[in-house]
């Protein structure tokens, strides 16, 4: 593959000296933002990941801040998710749709104030829909992009770490609850979540002139732990079942086809600007899903939708997939039509190498 | 710098394949798909773009379409230039600006018919601000991402090696028209437009199955004329002052600052959505504006805005940079207050290297 080729389009983050550092090796781009994707080797991050405790520069998860007496209003336009029950301090993971029920981001939301919101984006320029249905509403709010980077802390070791940053009081924070915390006389808010399944925190620092201090806090302070810089691992993901959009999901889908339906409230989620369209899927249910995949042999990587094949016939598409060492196999993540996606049912995948067996799963391994 | 990752997500092209066949030795990501930066080095591919011809990948100018009885209120809604004048078959360049005149995209707009538009866009998903708009206003309009890319001719031998393709009436589409001619049997759009100032042609391929028979029929059809890969060439484009959206201006900037006040209309772009916030900077003028710049002394890539010192005082800012080999000097792109915009003023940058001297011009170079 070539090289990325710089300029000031493809931001830098706030953590990226300590990122080339740390000898990063490769990088995608991700919210117009430099996201590594490698630093030792795929399976050596991965190993690693999973045993110790790594730093992630996930500056990529901009926020979008909400604020104003519309500010609610304008979050559940947003969403089928039903947000009533939201208190301030709670992070939910939330579908966002457009008016036929596609999806244009999966973000994590937060709930600072009744009328303040942040929306930790995944790779999509969702600012842009939400100052259009804003302005085309005439809503009372501000929404803007304020200078806050998420920096996470991943694996066994996370809280450990943590704590000695921010006192042993980051050790009661509960799962997809967040609390502000001072490092260096800043306030940041830190939440207990990640996008692993090895436990940890997101740090939303406020400020790029904070960044650089914090990555080598938590560098210095996690020596004993084997701290090391790390970044969001293709292997342990698809075995989480960690959607990523763009690659598992695209405006093309509904959430209830990406396994979001417990997300939806259709029937509550009053406002939501998909509402309308996501009511019948939410009744009679998709005629497409995600599903966990294993996949035989040798892969080439996967950059690109790889069909999924019942004999001649095409009855979906893979669109992540890596050799697992712990799983012995290759984990892969894909949509299978409703007709082949039992678990178990054996399918064929047409790689850029030729065709691989393939077995279809309902659960994903972590 | 560090390799690319390759994922569904950063979409490959139609012809990514004949790209890759050609030796590509570095790609950005634009728009969430792959764009060649060099192919023999950006030097070689600058000399050879001035003197022959080259065929450029810029499928990454995704189009969106609006179609529809509100597509024309549309497209007026989100550019203060004023399109009442603009026939079928032209194409405008158009400042796409927010509420606030907050530059959101630069893109170059086709009138296909009075209800129906392309937009081929820079890099920013314009799409969600136009469907944010769309649903907002409740508009009669269609608003999606057909399947056409983007396959530029370019260089002083472009419309000779178009003319074999398409034949020789191609050669009376006059600058920034389109008209359609065929291509075995697929009626394609072709404008003579482009990313440079070597003069050429934009073909916007229907079908992505269409892209590499086309492509290969360029390289066959120009062997003579020493037709290359190519892409849109660093140095070329700053000699030319060839704005780069991302690079050059951002939501931060208006069209004023951006020197595109002779796109805008602010007195007649009836229905703008950000014509009242460009009224006062329409009459007043900016306070800061794009200047080219040269440069003295060695350089590091151009990957952040450089600071752009008066003494110890930030006068403004670099934010795209490289050596000509023609201009014997190190050509510049940058934003400049008014107090020190004025031509032959003497200015410093602080470069990751360094400070060096900078001279403000007025004009650019081609």
């Amino acid at each position: 593959m070539a090289t990325i080729a710089p300029s000031r389009r493809i931001r830098r983050t706030p953590f990226t000296p300590g990122v080339e550092a740390a000898g990063v090796k490769g990088y995608t781009v991700y919210n117009h933002m430099l996201l590594p994707t490698v630093f030792e080797s795929i399976e050596a991050d991965y190993h690693h990941l999973k045993s110790a405790v790594q730093v992630w520069d996930v500056a990529v998860e901009r926020q979008i801040e909400l604020r104003g007496p519309d500010a609610a209003r304008l979050m559940q336009m947003l969403t089928p998710r039903d947000l009533r029950g939201m208190m301030p301090g709670q992070c939910y993971y939330v579908p966002i749709v457009d008016e036929t029920g596609g999806m244009l981001n999966d973000p994590v939301a937060l709930k600072l104030a009744e009328d303040r919101w942040w929306i930790s984006i995944a790779d999509s320029d969702l600012l842009f829909w939400v100052k259009g249905l804003a302005y085309g509403y005439r809503l009372d709010v501000l929404v803007d992009e304020p200078d806050v980077s998420p920096l996470a802390v991943q694996g066994p070791q996370a809280e450990e770490l943590v704590a000695r940053i921010f006192g042993d009081a980051v050790r009661a924070v509960k799962f997809f609850r967040f609390s502000w915390f001072d490092f260096q006389g800043v306030s940041m808010a830190v939440a207990r979540s990640g996008y692993s399944k090895q436990g940890g925190f997101e740090i939303y620092v406020d400020g790029t002139a904070n960044g650089m201090p914090l990555w080598n806090a938590l560098m210095e302070a996690g020596r004993d732990l084997d701290v090391r810089a790390g970044c969001p691992n293709l292997i342990e993901r698809i075995e989480g079942g960690l959607l990523s959009y763009g690659n598992d999901m695209t405006r093309e889908n509904t959430p209830h086809e990406c396994g979001l339906g417990r997300f939806c409230s259709t029937q509550t989620a009053i406002g939501c600007v998909g509402r309308d369209a996501l009511l019948r899927v939410a009744k009679e249910g998709p005629t497409q899903q995600i599903r966990p995949l294993s996949i035989a042999g040798d892969l080439p990587p996967c950059s690109a939708a790889w069909p999924l094949m019942a004999g001649t016939k095409r009855v979906g598409q893979i669109t992540s997939a890596a050799y697992s060492p712990d799983q012995k196999t290759n984990v892969a993540i894909g949509m299978v039509r409703m007709t082949h996606w039992d678990e178990g049912t054996l399918l064929q995948v047409q790689t850029p190498d030729g065709l691989r067996d393939v077995t279809v799963h309902e659960n994903f391994w972590a």
